[in-house]
């Protein structure tokens, strides 16, 4: 481990990453807060960045970054702006103790949207803002953000973003250069601001329109209301969000090749076609099964839709109570949900490029089975697979083995295994929401600090794909090398 | 599909295993029980006799034997077997339903030891000593026992014996030739001869030791009694099933080496290591979180000890009501369920020597992408299994689709959704009993006729390590080669 340059860097980020802490501020100032919001939220963003002048130091001679640093550095931010981002819920006394308001923002951070407030509605408009607003943050990665913003060589940035953007597929396309992660986030912030405008036209307010955005942005799924999405009761905004839902679940590449101009291979993008045809069967699935649940075709198409498009982004906005749709349904939504959505997107889950090559290389195993000497050649969008595949089955292995983890440690002091599993369930894949059957947490507050902590892990664990957090741990990382 | 050459080994395979059905006849004689009991086994025995030489008809000229057929005929002996066994119990009448009488042949033969019975002690004793013997049968595997005794080439024996012998690593030593099935057959029926004499100087009646010991050598767990071993209320009997069960939950190369006197290869073997290393972890752990519970070290230890063989081997056996232990032994409990014991033994699960490689290449891969290029060998037992990864990872894969399938199916008329995970679990891993706190199925009666056939599939899938299922019902398979 190279401690100098791993101290540089992060301190370099953590310097930028403190003008995060300045949006809130206005907000509180618009918003006539006591002077508590402004004072919470700027002594946090000065914290921040004393704390990265004090990391940096001096400059060293030469920069020294492998992949070993890289994953490091991407944990402790993580890691750092949970905490950090956790003091403004402190100072307000809105969230007054450390590991519900560390859990929080976490969650936030992470896109997973499980909270452990029971009256949202009580918390004021700065506080709510930046819990959203960190949704916004971490959706396409805090490092995409840092490194398009940083004056850098592509020499340290690439094996730190490779860490950071979900899917093992898109860190080539990303990581080459600075432009890049600048037309990312471009693309992002730009999406983002079409969905404010839209969400206007539907006659929600300003402020309710921005912190939605910025939830369905991330795909995390805080709001600002208890009754989640519902309480706006428009078919209009309903088909909005779910569709930019599953806008922002597509791979950010395929709007990369719109917007250089080679439609052509933005459709016929392989894992698209995956997505689609995921959502297109489940909608179907339980369009058929929940039909006689209700009056209207138009209410159950409606209902269903959004349903699948929050559970397979892993959003989690609800319209519908869909605890009470038939079991098999709630079985469907968990595999979609466990699927995930594309890589480089800002969705959770297994992904479906994985899922893709899972699938595409047991069937040849099968034939390979039947019969011994043919050939099988495994490709997705024409390329060669069957080496991703040791990658993938390798990240199964070790997703199980974490997911065990997890829920050993839970089931230390929590009441039943169910709770147990659906809690590392919806925190590790960054879903939010557990299912209403798998254990009705309708809100995290009720948990020990133990397995508070303990989630917060499996949330920026899950967000992070484990291997870094795993790295992060393992003693030996944190040898000085010669 | 070769269709001459796999009816002709089928029928003369089912041959062999009519003479299975004259043990109970014996039995039923013994115990001197209506007419109808013996009847009931002997013709089913005839019936058998009589599909298999139908099956067989004229010999073809020339046997052509690949994977593809010897996948086939598994998948089909086995469930021709649990169609067949089930006649008996419906005609004797006790068990009068077809479904419930499938599904009790099928967990028998599978090793499974779930049960569709409430009251097991109703049952004639021709029917109670069937039903254990399907575990004898199906422990070390039927296929095993046709070839010890067939006169047969290899060339056949070879790819029909691999899909049957679990685990993927001891095919190889046993498929080698006639005479290996002879011996691996020997030191089965040896020790659980064995067994039965040190459970008769324990007290218990010989009906009874010869039951029992059937249930602990193929780690099946259908009883004679409701209480299962918690009946006889003795410390000796329950120190012997659980010895036993561990000793039938290891490698049968093993005591192959110990036969041919390489003892030093038998105890340097690393996935023996690696269970005892588990039974010990699990043991240790749950003794002393249980302890306070208990009166006395010496209860505590026995209930401790044999609940972890019994559930590592996945026999099922039940001394003691761990629904009662704290949440977070369940966890340990299924985890080791599981995991399961070794390959090439009579016990379920995913194999210690598959989980041994899935961990070893995960520390590798942390250990890779902390240091991108340096060199990580993957060994066990001196052997580079880098290579196996692939297949284990695969297996691992399609494991988890199968298992997604099942409680996709199971979902549709159970009434939750715990019952149809917990439901899956037991059957697809031949566990048995499923845990008490994943939904208290103390036996399978009351669930639907489709879920009844599904588990079954379940069972038997599971025993088979999938493979030859999804091969019987992938439609490509069936295609008649030119």
């Amino acid at each position: 481990m190279n401690y100098r340059s791993l101290s540089y860097t992060l301190g370099r980020i953590l310097k930028i990453c403190s003008l995060l802490f300045l949006p809130p501020v206005a907000v509180a100032l618009i918003y006539r807060e006591p002077p508590v919001s402004v004072l919470a939220f700027l002594s946090t963003g000065i914290l921040t960045f004393v704390i990265g002048v004090l990391l940096m130091g001096k400059k060293p001679e030469r920069l020294r970054f492998s992949m070993r640093e890289g994953l490091v550095l991407t944990f402790s931010l993580w890691g750092l702006l949970s905490l950090l981002g956790a003091l403004p819920f402190m100072i307000t006394g809105d969230i007054p103790h450390l590991v519900d308001a560390v859990f929080e923002t976490a969650s936030g951070l992470t896109t997973t949207g499980s909270t452990i407030l029971d009256n949202i509605e009580n918390m004021r408009q700065s506080c709510l803002f930046w819990r959203s607003f960190t949704h916004l943050i971490g959706g396409m990665g805090v490092l995409v953000l840092v490194f398009a913003i940083m004056p850098t060589g592509s020499s340290e940035s690439m094996p730190i973003m490779k860490a950071e953007v979900p899917g093992h597929e898109f860190g080539k396309l990303v990581a080459r250069m600075k432009n890049n992660s600048l037309i990312l986030y471009g693309m992002y912030l730009g999406m983002t601001a079409v969905l404010v405008i839209f969400l206007l036209l539907g006659g929600m307010p300003l402020f309710d329109s921005l912190v939605t955005a910025f939830g369905t942005a991330g795909t995390g799924g805080f709001g600002i209301k208890s009754a989640s999405i519902a309480y706006y009761q428009s078919p209009y905004i309903d088909m909005v969000i779910s569709i930019f839902m599953i806008l922002f679940g597509i791979n950010f590449a395929v709007y990369y090749f719109f917007l250089i101009r080679q439609p052509k291979k933005a459709l016929f993008f392989e894992e698209l076609r995956w997505f689609l045809a995921i959502i297109g069967a489940a909608f179907l699935a339980i369009t058929l099964i929940v039909k006689p649940l209700y009056d209207s075709w138009g209410e159950t198409l409606r209902h269903v839709f959004f349903t699948v498009s929050s559970s397979i982004t892993t959003t989690g906005y609800v319209i519908v109570d869909y605890g009470s749709w038939p079991i098999v349904t709630h079985v469907i939504l968990l595999l979609i949900m466990s699927i995930g959505s594309c890589a480089g997107s800002t969705g959770g889950g297994f992904k479906i490029s994985r899922f893709a090559i899972l699938i595409k290389n047991m069937a040849a195993e099968i034939k390979k089975t039947r019969d011994p000497r043919r050939m099988v050649a495994v490709s997705l969008d024409h390329k060669n697979i069957e080496h991703q595949e040791r990658h993938v089955l390798r990240y199964l292995g070790i997703y199980i083995a974490c997911f065990m983890g997890f829920v050993l440690i839970l089931s230390f002091d929590v009441g039943d295994l169910e709770t147990a599993i659906s809690g590392v369930v919806a925190t590790m894949n960054n879903i939010g929401p557990a299912l209403g059957s798998l254990g009705p947490i309708e809100h995290f507050g009720g948990l020990s600090d133990l397995s508070k902590v303990t989630l917060s892990f499996a949330m920026i664990g899950g967000r992070l794909e484990l291997l870094p957090m795993l790295v992060f741990f393992s003693p030996r990382t944190w040898r000085r090398l010669a």
